[in-house]
């Protein structure tokens, strides 16, 4: 392999993500129970964030707008208004977790360092992963953050055009088959995917993977064979 | 000089962006006039975003979040949630803007292609600014697009380590004074201020710039003369 970048999801990669939108959800479904049983609001809330996607892509910011909306539409309009009062505290405390690093993830990073030029490539909102970035402590392990509108194979491409390097002198880790493994893998990168136990809807995909380019571990720890 | 990076500013040097903000404020501001007079909501709605600024950063989604908030602030609660559903398709709209290139733009970037490596340096919402640069059409006159969650010293120390080049390599022209010029003669770098004929609050200044790497023009196309 002649790698020369090695490039790491961040949410449920480096640090826990999705577990905090779970409890968001929950605390979300639960102001709007006198509307809708739980479940009906989740897939609500689903609906909508996905129908805003394309206007308003990845990130918390987002998720806030489509819970108000969610919560104007199965109200029909008749809402108290302090639900949106609390989807807006919600939304803002979202954005203020502490961060909680993934078992083994400073191990790795610390024995890639200087071998590779490690940048994040992570969808999102800039300032909202900047922070994360910094409240990691991991900052200074990496070269640079890498915020992506999408993680389609045209945003990779155009990844690989900002750091001008050759498809294959490019890896990528990540948690979802979906959005950091496969577009890479098409457009001749590597790539490692390390699962996560919960994964967001939108993220999931059913799918084998057998490529040349490909591994897949158990833990974070287990990449370091294939790159030392 | 030695520049090898040109860096423009994005809305309101390349494209029409402050007067939609307005125009959406004003729409906003006469919701709520059976709550408050216009100046006044315009005055809370302020308040509100920069009370968010360092939780949301820069963007539409943010302003967005901060209508919402401001709503439900000034009319203690007492709203008909038909403003929020307004303010909701206000911002969306907003998102959907048609993007108007300002004057001499697209004959500036033809000029200066191939001669320097141009890039977009623009705070927002990453999306949203792609967006805007492929609907300009000018998306192939830049090597890459730069989205900075803010445009102090530290933000562009970080972008001339992105870009691997040294301080007096880079020139950024833009048309706000904080944001696109002192903190880039701060570190050395070299700046253009382009003036636009309206500026949002926040990124006014009084400032008399004298700089040897600076110049003030009045239009795009009078940077020419310097740069070829």
């Amino acid at each position: 392999m002649n790698i020369k970048v090695i490039a790491f999801d961040a949410d449920d990669t480096l640090w826990v993500n999705e577990p905090y939108f779970q409890e968001t959800e929950r605390k979300f479904c639960e102001l709007l129970e006198d509307y809708l049983p739980h479940h009906t609001v989740s897939q609500e809330l689903f609906k909508t964030e996905i129908g805003n996607l394309g206007l308003y892509g990845y990130g918390v910011k987002g998720f806030m707008l489509s819970m108000i909306e969610t919560a104007l539409r199965v109200s029909e309009n008749t809402l108290n208004v302090e639900v949106l009062e609390k989807s807006l505290q919600y939304g803002k405390e979202l954005l203020e977790k502490p961060i909680e690093l993934l078992d083994g993830v400073e191990e790795v990073l610390q024995a890639l360092k200087g071998k590779y030029q490690l940048v994040v490539a992570t969808k999102g909102d800039l300032l909202d992963q900047e922070r994360k970035l910094m409240k990691s402590g991991l900052e200074n392990y990496f070269h640079h953050i890498e915020i992506m509108s999408d993680k389609q194979q045209r945003d990779y491409q155009k990844l690989l055009k900002h750091l001008d390097i050759a498809p294959d002198e490019f890896l990528m880790l990540g948690n979802s088959l979906k959005s950091d493994v496969l577009p890479v893998l098409e457009i001749g990168g590597h790539a490692i995917h390390i699962p996560y136990h919960t994964t967001w809807a939108h993220e999931k995909i059913e799918h084998h993977v057998e490529h040349k380019n490909f591994r897949h571990v158990q833990t974070i720890r287990d990449v370091l064979p294939f790159l030392l």
